[in-house]
């Protein structure tokens, strides 16, 4: 089954936004068993628009189209399809109530505009935005399916969740599709690719396994297509066990969650604690953990020791290390480790302290020189890592390198 | 000038990646005249490639195509290409140089599939990708420029800053463009837009005013276009001084920079230093500063305390206030900031303390409530936020919020 993505508006093709949403509605459409042909960016102009549904309509048996719903005399999506399907216009009582609702809770004026939010195209299926004015409108013409949804991403995404996949799964009676997704550390793609090719030589055609790298951490996932949910799952899941006892070392988490968030959940079950030390990663690991709700039952905080001045009186760093060894060597970055433990009182801590560049870079010490290391009661260790040499890529690569050495040592520690 | 942007690969339609490039070529060319009138994502597959470069050859006048330059057999952009220009191949020399001495440089054994990335369609001009092994092809072809370059994000960029645009403006005799983006902070989108009004109704024709918003901060930008550059630069800037004089006290600097950069810029002038002390925002202020290189002239570090412990040990907030008041509160953000400042030895401190949500709301508190202060030489002031309830972008808001708050003081302070 396949689809096409249009997305509406100047926003884009300006350079304005990033167009996140195709990305996600895309993946989601996967998992579902819907392959996504086409994503097409087009401007607000409606024989641009028309001409973009009509070549979609070709291809594809699904559209899905997002932004150009506001009240402004910019947004025509809405005008455009009426125009494409030749459709007069109803007025929805249900998104108008809705409208004036979001209007009254927040005491703003309605004025004309906000109400015409509630006139659809007479022969779509309204389905209720609970998160905005624009409702989403659902046609089914010619035995395809077009659905016009609302571009700002919350929106959009609680739609496609609650609304748009159950719909299309009716719809188009989709295989039964399961997926297994195994999160790894520590190892790159090609060694792991060789450890496990006996097993992805013996899948079956219908079981096919997708690599997924990003910046250290590999995601293995199993996609399996069949009829019988039950068995599919039990087939899906056999193969997952022989890979994770095989590359069992290397394995975070068996769910399809980030590292960060698979630490929080291994720590938070053993009720344990963690703070951190960042200097080139500046606070770039602490960001990421406070991203996850719930995290303060393991994360008590850190520091963001930049000037040797505050590794010495936040973390407890001896003068006489940095001027014996430098703020970017295995004595201070344990030092950095062992002070943040001690000093913020948990029983795990992380410290990092590296040359993220572009300048700093000296012969012995090159940009991307990074010392990670990790403190728990039993030890200090400390590693040694050369990323490139491009600033935000060293410090997003340091952060991963950290978060795994940690996972590493949570391991061994509690298995 | 019109053009269309085609990205050739499967990671984008599967959702594995989000496509950063077009935003970003489109924001650049839109800055030398060039409009983007579509941006088409279409899978490795030669028909679809082939039908995409037929409807863009019929809407624009330049195709610009990024991806498919691999050495795999999934990669099939240059086959494609000289298939629809019914052109041969020819082994470019330089090309080749180029490639075996990157794999010379990191000692990797070179295969026939690696020689083969210097193998061009006969009839193109090759652009030396100095980042990377795949080489950059531009045609001109019936009276159309066609580019193919890498998808690469770095090499992609680099490409076109250095090579592509140059070339584009060479070859299709563009209008003078200048621009000129004025960073304001601490005022909203309407509110502005009354009070610069009279100037925006007396712009030219010629001239234009975009408001480019994004979290709190707003950029002006002033396009115009015209035959002499001179002339032009001399209007718009008299245009960009007016509304300086208007809105003096909402502008944060008159260039196209973050506001975490503008910050840096004017501490560093003055020689002023800054710490942080993160609470709800959990490293995010940091992280965006340590973005920056050459930070580390103004910003020594900061504390990111999660726990009240770690707010009473690291910043000596009193643990009267946090029992008395609430770690959200306006007495524990104010001796957060003022501990930060005499802890961290520094000019400056912001702190954060309030709700990111999901959880963690209170009827007098709800998820969204946040405090931010500046602690500086003359005094403490803390202000109450209240923003919505997603936790990243009141994470996010946070942020923004405290570094305009730190702007404003600033600007009391030095001018």
């Amino acid at each position: 089954m396949l689809a096409e993505i249009i997305t509406i508006g100047d926003e884009i093709l300006i350079g304005q936004i990033v167009d996140t949403n195709s990305a996600w509605m895309a993946s989601e459409l996967n998992l579902i068993g819907i392959k996504v042909k086409q994503v097409s960016s087009v401007s607000d102009d409606a024989e641009h628009i028309i001409e973009a549904l009509q070549l979609a309509e070709k291809r594809v048996d699904i559209i899905l189209i997002t932004g150009g719903l506001g009240p402004t005399k910019d947004d025509i999506t809405k005008v455009t399809l009426a125009r494409y399907f030749n459709m007069g216009f109803r007025r929805d009582q249900e998104t108008l109530e809705h409208v004036t609702d979001i209007f009254t809770r927040y005491h703003k004026p309605m004025i004309e505009s906000n109400r015409k939010q509630a006139d659809v195209p007479e022969g779509c299926t309204v389905i209720m935005n609970k998160n905005g004015t624009a409702p989403c409108m659902w046609f089914e013409e010619r035995g395809k399916v077009f659905v016009s949804m609302p571009g700002v991403p919350f929106e959009m995404m609680y739609l496609m969740k609650e609304e748009i996949l159950p719909r299309l799964k009716q719809a188009f009676k989709l295989p039964c599709i399961y997926h297994k997704t195994i999160l790894t550390a520590n190892i790159g793609e090609s060694f792991l690719a060789v450890e496990i090719e006996e097993i992805e030589d013996s899948l079956p055609p219908h079981i096919k396994l997708a690599y997924l790298p990003r910046l250290g951490q590999i995601r293995l996932r199993l996609s399996g297509t069949g009829t019988d949910e039950d068995i599919l799952k039990a087939e899906v899941e056999a193969f997952a066990r022989q890979i994770i006892n095989k590359v069992r070392k290397y394995v975070v988490v068996d769910q399809d969650v980030t590292l960060e968030k698979a630490l929080l959940d291994i720590m938070d079950e053993k009720k344990l604690t963690l703070s951190t030390a960042e200097s080139c990663t500046g606070g770039y690991i602490a960001q990421l953990i406070t991203q996850h709700p719930g995290c303060s039952s393991v994360f008590a905080g850190g520091a963001v020791t930049y000037s040797n001045a505050l590794k010495v009186s936040v973390l407890g760093v001896k003068q006489q290390t940095l001027d014996v060894y430098g703020a970017v060597s295995e004595e201070t970055v344990k030092e950095m480790a062992a002070g943040a433990r001690t000093n913020f009182k948990t029983d795990y801590a992380v410290a990092v302290s590296g040359i993220a560049g572009p300048d700093g870079g000296t012969p012995t010490k090159p940009v991307g020189t990074v010392w990670v290391a990790v403190a728990s009661e039993r030890k200090v260790v400390a590693r040694l890592f050369n990323f490139s040499n491009r600033r935000i890529q060293n410090i997003e690569r340091s952060a991963v390198a950290a978060l795994a050495m940690l996972l590493n040592e949570l391991k061994q520690d509690v298995g």
